[in-house]
């Protein structure tokens, strides 16, 4: 299995195992998509491009308002939560979830996910 | 009292209240202070503009991104965390917390402060 392969079995697994993960991908900070396990309704490039534009603007104000080095950023909607985090240098998680979704669970399987996509990348 | 006072009897209320809460502060969407209670190395401009252009980029992608319209967005740094949640029509309540905050308190304590901000706007 190559590193892609690798990658997006970390995504599916992450996709069928969470009820509440509607979907999820792996993206370059310049707004390129790497892998991702998407519902068809969402566009990739959508996904890419709006992801690196919410990381540099977190990134901006975590340092602007002294909360330092960006982790993570999460946008809530009434239909579900839309969740970044950096995952190695340059690269980014995004899981988007249900609006139920349990998010200490959700954290969770990212922050192993982050730890396995590291070891790949 | 007026209101102005009101609203910054609110948010001093939250951060004496509540230890993990450094500063808070209500921002008009267009990026203009309302009332504030933050720390005095923080400008109270940078926290204006900062939260109303994280907001509207946080409409965006909720929209873009299937997740309905949008109710909070939250930074997280290396140093803490900042939560921008939306008050009532044009008006954002922004929390800044140390590292170490239980989230779900400071999310109860913005949802009744929330509340109570409606009512005066």
């Amino acid at each position: 299995m190559n590193r892609v392969e690798q990658i997006n079995e970390i995504l599916r697994f992450m996709q069928s195992g969470t009820p509440d993960v509607e979907g999820c991908a792996v993206v370059s900070e310049d707004g390129l998509m790497i892998a991702s396990a998407l519902p068809q309704s969402i566009d990739e490039g959508r996904v890419a491009g709006m992801t690196s534009t919410l990381l540099s603007l977190g990134e901006r104000t975590s340092q602007e308002l002294e909360r330092g080095n960006l982790k993570q950023v999460f946008v809530k909607g009434n239909q579900g939560y839309a969740l970044a985090q950096n995952a190695s240098e340059g690269v980014v998680l995004v899981v988007l979830t249900s609006k139920d979704a349990k998010l200490g669970l959700v954290f969770l399987d990212m922050n192993r996910a982050v730890q396995q996509i590291e070891k790949l990348i």
